[in-house]
C-alpha cells in the first residue's frame, strides 16, 4: 500500500508532517510512503529517525504553494510543487491515497483536475469526521466547503459516498443518514431540502432517517449528515467559534476567585479529558469523497500527532476500498444532469 | 404605550406569561398591558398580583394556535384564537407592540398577514440577539428562519432593519454589519453572498465591514450579521447544540473521580455564571423586523423572568420608533422587485 504525502502542506511543514509519517509508518508495518518537496529538506529530516528506509521514495518537488494563493492558478503554474507532485503520482496510480495538510482550496483544485472525478460524480465533496456526545460514536458531515451551490442530486451523491465512507472505514452497519433542515417535519426546508428530502426518501439506496436539525448534528443519533458545502462550512466553523468561546468564557468565570481557581485545579483532569474528545488531532483528516484515488485533507495546523492519524486514516481508506465502492455505488445510480 | 400580550402562547402560558408582564410593568411604569386570552382564567391569575389594575385591560379570545398546527391555516380559521385577536390590535394600532412566546410559524404569518409589512420591505426577518464573547456585547443574527429562500435584495434590506434595530434599541453607534459566509475574502461565497456582498459595498446606508465567517458570529467583533433564514436558523440551533453538547459531556468527565467532583462543587459559582451569560431569559426575545407595527417573538420555552425580559424589549422597541426608523430607511433605498 503506497500513500503519497505533501511533504511541504501544513503550518508545520515539513517538520510535524514527517515526523507524523514516520510515527503512523510505525504503527502500520504495510504503509509505504512517498513523499514530494524539497528532497534535500526531507532528507535532512529523515535523519533524526529511525525507520524501514526501504518504504520510504523522495520525488524532488521545489516549488511550495501556499494558502494564499489562487487554487486553481496555483495549480497550473505550480507544476514543480509538492501538492502537484504528490496528487500525478496518483493520477498515474503510482500510490492509492494522497494525504495533505496544505491549502483546502488547492487540494480541492489539484484534485479535481489532476486525479479527476469517477465517472458519474457529479461534485466531490469534502467530508470531515466530527464527535459527538456518545462516546465512541462519530459523525460524517458531507459536504463542508467544497460546493457552495448545490443541486439535490449532489446531496444525494453525497449521501451515497458519506454511507460508503462511515461503513468500509468506519465499520458502521447499515449509516443512518440525515438531512440537515431547519425543522424535523418532512414538508420544512429551502427549495434544495424539499427536494432532496424527496430523493433521499425514494431513491437512494441509503437508509435515510430523516431531517437533521443543526443542534443535533453532535447528537450521535447521524452516521453521515448531508448539507450543500455553504451550510456545511458554516457548521463546521459555528462548532469551532462555540466550543472555543464557552472554554474561553469559562476559563475566564474560574478566575474569579481563590475558590473556584481551587476547583478548577482540582477539575483539571476533567477538562483535558474534553479537550481531548473536542481535539481534532483525534480525528485525523477530511476525506474528499468523489475523486478517482484516495485524497486525505488534514487539518492545516496538523502537528505530528494529528497528521500521523490522517495517515491511517488514509491506510483504512485504502483498505476499505472506497473508491471502488464509490465507483459500483454511482454506477447504480441515475445518471445526474449538470 | 401599549403592549399587547398572548397570553395563551408558549409552553408555560398562561402562568409564566402572566407573572412575567407584571415582573416588566413593576420596572417600567410606563407599560400598559392588553391581554388576549381566555378572560376568566387570566382574571384569576391576575388575582394573584398587585399591580395597576387601570394599566390592564382583557380582551377575550377563546381560542389557542398550537405549535403543531400549519400557521397560515390556523391563523385563517382560528380568528378567536388568542394571538389572531392580539395581532388585529396591532393592526388596528389600538398597541404599540405585541408580544408572544407561541408557535413561530404562526407568530410570522400571523403578523405578516394582519399587521402586515412596511411598504418596500420585501420579506420580514426574525432577529435573536446573542451573546458574544465581549462582556456585554451582543450581536443581532437576522434572519433565522422566517426567509429559507432569500434574494441578496433581502439580505441587504436585512442589513438596514438590522442596524435600525441595534442603533435604537441597544443604542450601539454605527453598528458593524458583517455577512457570513463561507470565507473571509471578498471573493468568497456562494451565488447568494457573493451579491450581496457587492450590494451591501456599494449601496447601502449601513456600516458594512465585511464577510463573518461563521466561527465569528459570537466574536464581538460584529454588531449585526446577516444571513438567509436557512442558514441563521443552522447557526442558531446550532449554537444551542454545541453549547449543551459540551457541557453534558464536561458533566459526566466531572463525575469521572472524586478529585475532580470535589472540583467541581468549589467550581459552581463559575459553571453558574457561564450559564448565566448564555441563558436566553436573560436577553428576552427575538424582534421581528419588517412589520408595520412592533412584533416580539418570545422564546416558546419562556419562564417569567425571560418573558419579562421580552415586554422590556418590546417597551425598549417601541421607545426607539423601529418601525418608523426602518420606514424611512426603506423608502431611501432603490425599490426591490419580487
Amino acid at each position: 500500500m503506497k500513500i503519497v504525502v505533501d511533504a511541504f502542506g501544513g503550518d508545520n511543514a515539513p517538520n510535524a508532517i514527517i515526523e507524523g509519517t514516520i510515527m503512523a509508518m510505525s504503527q502500520n508495518p504495510e504503509i509505504e510512503i512517498i513523499f514530494t518537496g524539497i528532497k534535500d529538506v526531507i532528507e535532512k529530516e529523515l535523519e533524526k529517525y529511525t525507520y524501514d528506509k526501504s518504504k520510504v521514495e523522495i520525488v524532488d518537488a521545489p516549488e511550495i504553494i501556499t494558502c494564499e494563493e489562487k487554487p486553481t492558478v496555483a495549480i497550473k503554474k505550480k507544476k514543480e510543487s509538492s501538492l502537484v507532485k504528490a496528487l500525478q503520482i496518483v493520477a498515474d496510480k503510482k500510490a492509492d491515497c494522497f494525504v495533505s495538510a496544505g491549502s483546502t482550496g488547492a487540494v480541492l483544485a489539484g484534485a479535481t483536475l489532476i486525479v479527476r472525478r469517477i465517472k458519474g460524480v457529479k461534485r466531490p465533496a469534502l467530508a470531515p469526521i466530527i464527535p459527538t456526545v456518545k462516546d465512541d460514536t462519530k459523525v460524517l458531515l458531507i459536504d463542508c466547503g467544497a460546493n457552495v451551490d448545490c443541486k439535490p442530486q449532489y446531496l444525494q451523491q453525497f449521501a451515497v459516498m458519506g454511507s460508503a465512507y462511515m461503513k468500509y472505514v468506519e465499520h458502521t452497519e447499515n449509516p443512518r443518514v440525515g438531512l440537515i433542515n431547519n425543522g424535523a417535519e418532512e414538508e420544512k426546508g429551502n427549495d434544495l431540502t424539499k427536494t432532496t428530502y424527496q430523493l433521499l426518501k425514494n431513491s437512494t439506496p441509503v437508509n435515510f432517517v430523516g431531517n437533521c436539525e443543526a443542534r443535533e448534528i453532535n447528537s450521535g443519533d447521524f452516521d453521515v449528515v448531508v448539507c450543500d458545502g455553504f451550510v456545511g462550512n458554516v457548521a463546521l466553523k459555528l462548532m469551532e467559534g462555540v466550543a472555543g468561546m464557552l472554554m474561553s468564557m469559562l476559563k475566564s468565570e474560574l478566575k474569579a476567585n481563590v475558590k473556584t481557581m481551587v476547583g478548577a485545579k482540582l477539575s483539571m483532569g476533567a477538562f483535558k479529558n474534553l479537550k481531548k474528545k473536542m481535539d481534532y488531532t483525534e480525528y485525523g483528516g477530511a476525506p474528499l469523497l468523489g475523486i478517482d484515488g484516495g485524497i486525505i485533507k488534514a487539518h492545516g495546523s496538523s502537528n505530528a500527532k494529528a497528521f500521523a492519524a490522517a495517515i491511517n486514516q488514509a491506510y483504512m481508506f485504502t483498505k476499505g476500498n472506497i473508491v471502488e465502492v464509490i465507483r459500483e455505488a454511482i454506477i447504480d445510480m441515475e445518471p445526474v444532469e449538470d
